[in-house]
């Protein structure tokens, strides 16, 4: 299903006296400390998202997984789903793929439907951590850090099939994720294993055309417990480095131990010109793949600091980077679910456009400690939302999204058309 | 020093205008969606919190401590500066004293100047982690949890002391905060020393005068790094059960194991009506002891959820709640630090105040997950500040109070008065 | 199938030189340090852990699942499984059963199948974190903690048919592990989520048999990862004092924040009367379900003093506890990681039986805090191994349990008798 | 004081039946097994660990200080007290100075005491972290990092002094540890302050003599809170690279985040032929500084099983070594407690050495993960202490060296002879 601007404008007429003054109110607040809101609505405007593929569907955890229904069943449907969202949101306007979850059985239709939608093939993902039907050698000890060659020469003759995959319907970029790690002390010579990974990364890197970019991802641990070949952001750089310039490291916000500075992490690889991608979510205790912005706001808003600062500042020339959604939807409808992210995240950015970096650099100069925390708190404090409506408003989306999807009663609509029992792939 | 009061209200003068804009949009919309402003306003300005005497003067850490200069050097200088604070924010209406670094000498003209300023007798803190000049027995290991009786009874009768000061000044409460602990497995006999810390705590508390409160602080490590006699609330509860109704768990946001959810702990303590009090302060890593809200202010604002609707759902007739700041100010001005942890406690209260529980109850009870996370988001996500500017505004106290507090140069004019080798008694 | 003793026993003699050697050697020292080697073993032949049944075939995680084969397929087969580690361990004499996996089609038939192989009926299991076919209500929102009384009590009456079978089997105990938790801000009432939690445990509570126990399990997160209903032993504490004298704690070492220490806890659960049982496994997160002992050895060291020194100065008459294992085997052959967590446990036990808890208290009582490590260290270091050997040598059992199980080719008989494509009900 | 060789002679003779027993009995066990002893003996002979001159009095935390007695005023009786530990372990043959805790006066009458005693001069430390009477600029706001390039060059003129001392009395490598950072986001420009750092480290390599090496120490928070200039590996990695090939990382074991796998980043760090050193301690929470082994001895093992490996596999040529403990002595006398973690060290070392890495590289080729496990597992749980007594006892140190010191009441002559309340200097 589709959902007309026609009748997203309608809906949007119901707000507008209230949302014409709100923004008037902001607007004016932040014309008098100084700021564009002509600039920061067309940046809020061009800030796209991924929309992963497999995160329409209810997730799960392994003690077990409920229903919810309307899941989209082939990639089709999950990119109508994510025309949908971008619709709403004006946000959600590139997908990415899981092959082999989503390999396109007519590529010049996907492609057709996707570009009618306005959504773009943003990184396509690899996956070496399950064993498909027919698979010659079992992941269970490895994929690209395995100590035999035929499992290693097989992942990546898998990543090279991803590439071209990818190639068909327009992407640019892989992102290599490896599960590959070990349970426990002594099941990995550790020197070996990322010996054989980084060998691994250089040949698929080899086959990366040469408009594209290899994003490499870390993280501690699970599915393995006691070690993960690539842990961190200094094992993820190292490895980069080795592949080449095209190579780069990408950042999934719950990839990481507790109390990681992340916003530190996002600063130094843009410093060494090797940040490729985020995979954004939330979390509390570990990846628990959560609404994006729903635990740390604020750490949300410090890591677009970051971004914004970075992206202004680009002296190491850091590409343009890839924004993904990687959450996990267990309990809420995964639409809903994401129109929730897709806010957190605008209003993360929206904040962060708001900091004043040249009353922040003189306060750093000084050492005033006390106005740095404050030019920060005072981005983050302000009410921003109007400024993300009028946005939406401009390109035809819904000034609030969430309202609408309700409103029309979109899940009974997909449920009607789908079925109530439909699964779709992924975790 | 004092700041007079017309001195305020000119530099709220200049601010007046703009303030008036701000404060009627917000209210409005506050209205609009069904609260009281006044009410509101109300308990913002009813709402005090604690300042310790010992978070005047820079702190330090192991390593090292730098200097400022103007530091209050007696009781009397520290509850001028706790007046300055409470002057600008019409929030630090009480002094939280440690004895034996606050023992009064003249207390009828302590209590008389505090009068004055304002300023009442929050809850007196004991000290057995360190060892006093001429002290008979060392607490090097250990006070109430001792193996020897000798060392627990001198232990016990410091806290009476401690009592004995408080009751002349017009406090109503004691903390209790045990370092005592051990940093190596096998040092301690854990069940033993848990029994002694018990009975000592029931001594300490069969001499609290009957309008008096014990609170029972807990803490998972530091200065001891392998076990703490009370490590968690769980312990703290099953102490203050033992001891007596007026015996209550005090929760101070530093003192948790990383991810802790402190939230629930403060709605089972409730629960149960055995909350006491706050140490406020923010942390990344462990007993940080930074400014309030600078770091986590989504969690701050999580805590203030419940605690609001604890005190309004209050089943289990938990008494009135003592709050004070507990942080280290190791780089900004203490008093600069002090403002803007008042600051933020305010804005996390006045969001909380502006949850609709009703709402959210309804929400709760239909499982509407996406409902429920965005009536708080949208309590958070809005800009508060003009409501809180307002209450202090009505309450003569100041609309910027760390602008003033800057304006006037009031560290300038303590290091004038002080000197600028001063050191405050504390950490 | 079984293993015939005489296999065994023939197994033994291989190494029955050698091993003599060794245990002599050992068991003269520690009788030279004043511990008698007798009672030290009959201790160890004593001491029995049951197998859960859900642990027996290939677990995995979120991310997938691996195949071995050879997996049991129905009940009776569970505990043939079971059968084999007894056999070659005496330390598995014990099953835990999960309802629904493993409802007896016939009771008699499996009582009388386990007893024949020693196997004892220990604590059963409900679930009430997934929804089985047929449901009428689903646990999505919640079980025990529901806001809706009639899934409540539909989970009430699944508790209740569980202690049916149990009582069936012969079992005296229930264990009651909760998923019910939230897993955003907002979307639970803590404090309501509690009390139902806690109404709905007294209402298990009240059909227990009078000679049965009810263990209430804690965890901080996972498979909710804002919070949990009963996210630690403080709670599960107060919900057991609630239930009844025979409501007790159980403690899962996975289940627990970082850097927790989990044998204080086991100290106070003690000191109170109120632990229950323990689910054993080893972690570097979470609750990675590892082999026991695999990680963290002098900690399972650690808990288990506090366990020998709880049991033999029992003052609060807490009752004899459940041991069981609680792992996920996602890579290791399940029967090979049980028989390798048998060993970590009873290695852990016997050095703690071990320590010389007279001069520990003399230790202590000086506050020889050197000396006290000393003695930990000592009894820690020792290589205790022969007397775990001969205690199993004199039991019938395997010297080397995990060499015969692979002289045997035990596995490549159980595939032979099962097939290779066998799933075991669990996770 | 000094302990004369025929004193520990004569101790050892009292012990010597029952070690040659236990020394037989345990050497034919490896001799079995395939390791050759006299080899072991012989790497265990060589081992030297450093000890730092700030951890031979008692230190202390934020919250206070005990005393002890005995402890040494100045950098002589520094060095004798290393001496003592050395003649009881033949493992403490090097000292590691702080500047400008100890500034030699008379180097050559250092050197000629040092060199009496068997103890060489390790790496020199320098200090950036406290301000020094008649500093010109206060390193509040850092040191290497800071803003100003006043403060920069004071701080490596500071480490080039250090440099100069280390030359005069034979050390070849100097310790860069910064306590550098921020405590509030906004504080430093994140990408400016590791730019700063950078540079500021190649101007001090600038002046390393050839044969030096510069170590790089990272740590993730304290004394700040939000962030710290060289946080972790990767980016101690990152700055070593961009000085030259004779800068390395350093790790302390007590400086990582929880959780994480400090053995792996040894492995990758050898891998890259980076890693310099190591800074031994314990902890269980953070940087506790606790006894080395006292709370996780099978991680220390771990790591040591990595050192071994990595020096037996040198393929990126990694230089030798540097050892040096780093504790914090709060409650036990620092020379006992520096007994226990040499012990300790040398257990995990001869532990690590007797890993059968054939049989284990066996092991991991075929993915025998159970194996893997029982090899390590079997290293780990023998008891190897007979061994370190031999290689001690062949060297003329203490068969047991803890209780000699106890013996001889050490510390009594140690307040004899210079009092009960000297005061180190150091933490």
């Amino acid at each position: 299903m589709r959902i007309e601007p026609n009748i997203i404008q309608q809906f949007n007429k119901q707000e507008a006296a209230k949302h014409r003054n709100q923004f008037e109110f902001v607007a004016e607040e932040l014309d008098r400390e100084g700021f564009d809101v002509e600039v920061l609505i067309q940046k809020l405007t061009d800030f796209q998202v991924a929309i992963p593929s497999w995160a329409l569907g209810l997730g799960g955890t392994r003690f077990g997984r409920f229903s919810l229904g309307g899941a989209p069943e082939n990639l089709d449907q999950k990119i109508e789903d994510i025309g949908l969202l971008h619709a709403l949101t004006n946000t959600a306007g590139a997908i990415s793929l899981h092959i082999p979850w989503d390999i396109p059985t007519d590529p010049e239709a996907t492609k057709s439907l996707a570009t009618s939608l306005g959504i773009a093939f943003d990184a396509v993902n690899s996956n070496t951590f399950q064993d498909q039907p027919g698979q010659k050698h079992s992941y269970k000890n490895g994929s690209l850090c395995n100590v035999h060659e035929t499992i290693r020469a097989q992942a990546i003759a898998h990543s090279v099939e991803v590439i071209a995959y990818g190639k068909m319907l327009g992407s640019k970029s892989i992102t290599v994720w490896l599960a590959d790690g070990a349970n426990f002390p002594g099941q990995h010579n550790l020197q070996k294993a990322l010996m054989h990974t980084e060998a691994s990364l250089q040949e698929i890197y080899s086959h990366l055309p040469p408009d594209w970019r290899m994003f490499i991802e870390y993280k501690p641990y699970e599915p393995n417990f006691y070690s993960t070949v690539i842990p961190d952001w200094g094992t993820a750089l190292m490895l980069a480095e080795a592949c080449g310039d095209r190579a780069l490291a990408l950042v999934d916000l719950g990839h990481h131990l507790p109390n990681t500075n992340i916003e530190q992490i996002v600063a130094t690889l843009m410093m060494r010109g090797r940040l490729g991608g985020f995979h954004f979510n939330d979390s509390k205790y570990g990846d628990d793949d959560l609404t994006c912005g729903s635990i740390k706001p604020y750490q949300l808003f410090l890591i677009f600091k970051e971004l914004v600062y970075g992206m202004e500042n680009n002296i190491a020339n850091n590409p343009p980077l890839a924004w993904m959604i990687d959450a996990s939807h267990n309990i809420k409808d995964p639409l809903e679910d994401l129109i929730q992210s897709l806010e957190a995240i605008q209003i993360a950015y929206a904040r962060a456009l708001c900091v004043d970096f040249n009353k922040l650099e003189q306060a750093q100069h000084t050492s005033d400690v006390t106005l740095c925390q404050e030019i920060l708190q005072n981005a983050f404090r302000r009410d921003i939302r109007p400024i993300l409506r009028e946005a939406r408003l401009r390109a035809g989306a819904a000034l609030s999204p969430l309202s609408i999807y309700r409103s029309m009663e979109i899940r009974k609509m997909l449920i009607a058309e789908r079925g109530s029992k439909t699964i779709a792939t992924g975790l």
